[in-house]
């Protein structure tokens, strides 16, 4: 789920009159679209409020439910293909919410002429990671069109997961406040890396595997020790960068981040200088970033680090009174930078 | 959802070894790849159960979910687009299980450079029709790919709905018995005539309109005075011959339609006998055949035909103790026709 999070202004016309690449980006042009378009339509307090999953009641629980299409190119990737993506990043939508992801719905659409047996890896691969993360996947669909007008296979996901009352204010962050830190679970810029390693041939002697994975393990982990997480959100499209410029939109507190304390892996440094990419905003698919309170940070981060998708966890950063509404980064060469929303693209059909 | 009702068999080798049209027809090709692929590697007891939506437990509360991606070609008919059809079909399926629609999600996949004017038309009509059916769109996700990577616009919906525990059969039909009246909403063929005529230009005097519509209403009203409804099923791809034969499918009873009492409008008649379709197999997306206890039959067909989309409500058969494993058509003309499920493909992206 990507709409908007917060409040929003409604502005009739879009710049554009037509649909572009960027508008896929999950930056500012994303934005731009689900604020003037969908929810100026579909308008409602649900929709309105919401973070990674809407948070909803059915028959007096709470449920938490969540969607994401992927159209990840190339299908196949190092370390992963577009059926396990498309698994871990409902599960991931879901479990950022605070919520325990129960069930899945997968829909197909497929290309004419697509290989049946590259339909039944990725089948496969959904099929295991689903049981990985203790999800069943409930119900599905299938469409078939003409070779020629989809990109080979195109998956959806959606989900519905468990919610205690407790975790009810994860999802949209109310409950930060300076002084809170900023941890995240290894490395950045994976999955955007593998992905354009795979796209573009590379030949690189240590190559970048996608971190693809479903973390709703290891978040269950650090909610065991902390009953003050604050706020999680997975950092896919448009990188950490994204994330944490959204999170400081018309909030009355400010992000600092150590850019000493990231972990980027030196193959997925040099991939990024030799492309061009700033890795703040390349995606990943197994990165979570969580705000706790100071008081249980280092506890959470010595429960996340026994987990096998926490082993590089790190403090990154912390909430900040000053510079309210900024996400600013404090290079290792003591300069200061405005983390931003990314606009236009950076890589399409990342997931 | 259209994965297969009832129990099945693997056999490990598909016919084939490329994604065909046919996969995606809802007929004999599509729930070969379902039984084979899907629900061989994704295998759990909701999958293995289910009818239109997958029934959950969670928190110890019912719950229909149910998924559908729409690839209609035109993206634009008449009586409809696949806004609206896109809503009306997730909660017919939601609808059908005997559950109450209360949540939807919505997964774009937009083609760079699709017209923004024409996807506000789309999103102002599913934003119409889920207010009438009385549906909130919780979530949503938009991705964009590169001109020619796909057909202007597909449209994931999942929905969730609230289920009453009385109603936990209907889905199933394990209840059906012999000398049940079976119950159809209107007359047939027509979305699918109405994607032809767009399709092919076709300067027809009398225009066939798409049936396209949120039968929610229509079910909850039928509902309300009859606690023996024993099954629904919209009828959509396939048309209603598919509903019929799967419904039979390995059960011991058999099926019989009285063919005079099919309403087919004398343009959809038309139509299909110009272009060669047989009405039975054409999709429909407003009708909803139901399974009754015989003594309820007469008052849930007074009942729908009070509501605007039951106008020409009509008991069409009913379920007999003989050929069982069968449905079969008694002709006008004092025949017998077998109806069978469709093989290869009829129409293709008719939603």
């Amino acid at each position: 789920m990507h709409y908007v999070t917060g409040s929003y202004k409604i502005i009739y016309r879009m710049k554009d009159d037509k649909i572009l690449m960027g508008h896929g980006s999950g930056g500012i042009m994303t934005h731009e679209l689900i604020e003037k378009l969908f929810v100026r339509y579909f308008k409602n307090p649900i929709l309105d409020e919401q973070g990674d999953s809407a948070l909803l009641k059915v028959s007096g629980r709470n449920l938490a439910f969540t969607t994401d299409s992927f159209v990840v190119n190339p299908v196949f990737f190092p370390g992963g293909n577009i059926g396990n993506l498309a698994i871990a990043g409902t599960v991931n939508d879901l479990a950022v919410s605070g919520a325990v992801p129960r069930y899945l719905s997968v829909g197909f659409i497929l290309e004419e002429g697509f290989a049946l047996d590259d339909l039944e890896k990725i089948v496969e691969s959904m099929a295991d990671e689903a049981r990985k993360a203790g999800v069943v996947i409930a119900t599905g669909d299938t469409k078939v069109v003409e070779k020629g007008k989809c990109d080979k296979i195109f998956i959806n996901t959606s989900g519905v997961g468990e919610l205690k009352d407790k975790y009810l204010n994860i999802s949209s962050g109310k409950k930060i406040k300076p002084g809170d830190k900023i941890i995240l679970n290894g490395g950045i810029a994976e999955h955007g890396m593998a992905i354009m390693a795979a796209r573009n041939e590379l030949n690189i002697s240590t190559p970048v595997l996608s971190d693809c994975a479903c973390l709703n393990g290891l978040i269950a982990s650090a909610l065991e020790v902390s009953p003050n997480i604050r706020f999680m959100r997975d950092a896919t499209r448009g990188g950490i960068g994204t994330v944490l410029s959204e999170l400081v939109q018309k909030k009355d507190f400010g992000i600092r981040i150590d850019e000493q304390t990231l972990v980027i892996e030196d193959s997925v440094r040099g991939m990024c200088e030799l492309l061009g990419f700033d890795p703040l905003y390349v995606a990943n698919e197994g990165k979570v970033i969580m705000v706790v309170a100071e008081e249980d940070a280092e506890e959470v981060i010595r429960k996340i680090k026994k987990h096998p998708l926490g082993k590089k966890a790190a403090m990154i950063g912390e909430i900040t009174a000053e510079h309210s509404g900024k996400a600013w980064l404090e290079t290792s060469v003591g300069g200061k930078r405005m983390v931003d929303m990314l606009s236009g693209q950076q890589l399409p059909r990342i997931c």
